[in-house]
């Protein structure tokens, strides 16, 4: 039998297919046993990738249409059985059978009073960084002659923290622009609408992880209820950083002190002071692993514990846990670079099979566009 | 003599000198005479332009460096003499004589609740829609099968405003990304913070352009006091529409209904039924300036009057009042090109003089990155 695809589906479980309007599938009737209402496995004709997706989501193909190729796509890592009862319970949970595409997040099982409260973790990379769009000079460009700080952009944050020593320091440790404040809250809020409970915030010592963390908490309306732990050994790898040195961070007192929402009796897993410049692979992936390790060894430990941290920290943080092997260092920094502002992944516990796996997010990606400078005088003003 | 700038300075007035840290600048001290306490004329060795510049930006250079190039820059718009007596004013009115840079916006002037009130427009470019984000399929995109609207992307809007015919007319007039609302946000924010007094809002008919008026005036803290008047004479030039015909515009009436902050008792200038598809250069540029120029006949307006238009506004409102010819059509199409999501020009009138002028917005310019999107499975998990 062959479907053609009338919408898009992007998949929300590692075993589904993503399919574009206008895509073949090939489905094998004998393959169909096993599978619940309103879903088929299939082979997709342009990518050649293997899964379930919603019948609905497509009408029957003419039989006139040509098949080139198709390929197996094997699951590595979510075992079936366990992503189908999910898929059944969640179906369940919001009678919405017609469509399975709204009825997949991981969170409605999360949010449901009565099931007990699965573990999991979701990591997420910070904002947007003021550097990132006004590059490196960023810091003269927002000083008066007497160092007072203007907005000399309106994406310049509105003011910056009070911290003991110079001004000077914001430039290895530089803070989120308003895009990357309006990004953590967008996000925080999305997350209250899936209802997550995120029960403990740990956060790198970098201000704009601290400032995200800050902001994911207003928008989950939770930044009276949940304290962010600032953990040293969550911060990006030192050999990437382009100073040399260990950037120097406001201290917990000082963030407490500039209003952040910080736990100031939390004690880092990994001290400051242990943070070398340049260290090796090897120390950095242990020391981004011990925290969550070490929490989750404590079985009192669950509902969602947010990480917000850098790009790295997404494979750094999870795949460990997930029983993964680390990645090769070059694979490692071309990975991260593809990582967006507020990326994120989640991994949730199978406590029955004592093992963790990567499902989607609890919310949708964040995809938004640049905006560029503009003058007016040689755009509208000059012939 | 000569300086060199010790910081970037981005010019306040269309009289003044662009200078980054590091340019040289030549000063001729027999052209120092009217120059107000603090100021220099000088001509950058950079760029070979001349004009007004703060004195403490710089210090004085070496007299080893060397000169090559210089040439002069002729003032076309502003007056000397009137530019002149907006900065003393504006330096006397702050008393931070030793920071000429953060005194020098119009918005001083306007706010100053004894000066008589300056008639000015601010006319600005709607905010990011969904279309320049998700591409032509961006309805398909996040559409569930039954055709109930879902948010596929955080930058999606939360929801889509109700209206009678069918949610395929979004499809040529769509709304704002979450991100362009953001954008609008913060632009009313600003124009708050500087305390500008907009006595009149404009908007293009199309969604975009009013949603962002609707968020600018929220940010002004304004929407319950002015209405935004909806002006068909407003919308783009309808060659460039790519649909070739007119989009079917949510009315009045539904925006309401949808809590749109609209003026249900204006009755366009230029009526929508006057909108045809492909029409000439020429029509078009005489119904964008003619809601303007009628409006300005009228000597009770006053204040500031903010039009929410398209790239091509910012031209097509502005150069008539000015007393500018039309440019060239295809110069036209490239100019609009560069104006990025709420790009502003402003114009102030001289009334002593009988002229507008063109000088810089009340507030500066936005400038973000882009987020892409990120797909977890092949980023973290696969190897």
């Amino acid at each position: 039998q062959r479907l053609r695809a009338l919408f898009q589906y992007k998949p929300q479980n590692i075993d589904e297919l993503m399919i574009n309007a206008g895509d073949f599938i090939y489905v094998d009737p004998t393959h169909q046993c096993d599978v619940s209402e309103g879903w088929v496995v299939g082979t997709s004709h342009r990518t050649g990738c293997r899964g379930f997706l919603p019948e609905n989501y497509t009408e029957k193909a003419h039989e006139s249409d040509t098949w080139v190729k198709h390929r197996e796509y094997v699951f590595v890592t979510a075992s079936r059985s366990s992503t189908q009862t999910e898929r059944e319970y969640n179906v369940k949970l919001n009678g919405e059978a017609h469509n399975p595409s709204m009825s997949r997040s991981g969170a409605n099982v999360l949010s449901t009073q009565n099931a007990p409260l699965r573990r999991a973790v979701l990591v997420m990379r910070h904002g947007e960084r003021v550097d990132q769009v006004f590059g490196k000079s960023w810091l003269q460009q927002c000083l008066t002659p007497d160092g007072k700080y203007y907005r000399a952009d309106l994406n310049f944050p509105s003011a910056l923290p009070k911290r003991k020593d110079s001004m000077k320091q914001f430039e290895c440790d530089p803070p989120l622009s308003c895009c990357g404040i309006f990004q953590s809250r967008l996000i925080g809020e999305a997350l209250l609408d899936q209802e997550v409970l995120v029960s403990y915030v740990y956060s790198s010592p970098a201000l704009r992880c601290v400032q995200t963390a800050q902001h994911v908490l207003q928008g989950l309306e939770l930044n009276q209820k949940v304290k962010i732990r600032v953990e040293p050994g969550l911060f990006e790898w030192t050999k990437w950083e382009a100073s040399k040195v260990i950037p120097n961070f406001m201290t917990v007192a000082e963030l407490a002190e500039a209003s952040y929402n910080v736990d100031t009796s939390y004690r880092g897993n990994f001290p400051l002071s242990s943070l070398v410049p340049s260290e090796s692979y090897e120390d950095y992936l242990s020391r981004s692993s011990a925290p969550l390790l070490l929490l989750f060894a404590f079985s009192g430990v669950s509902g969602v514990i947010l990480i917000v941290g850098h790009g790295s920290s997404l494979a750094a943080c999870t795949r460990p846990l997930m029983g993964l092997p680390s990645r090769d260092s070059s694979d490692f920094a071309q990975m991260v670079r593809k990582i967006p502002s507020l990326g994120m992944c989640f991994c949730e516990e199978l406590k029955e099979q004592n093992k963790w796996q990567m499902v989607n997010p609890p919310v949708k990606t964040l995809t938004h566009g640049a905006n560029a400078a503009f003058n007016w005088r040689y755009t509208i003003m000059e012939d």
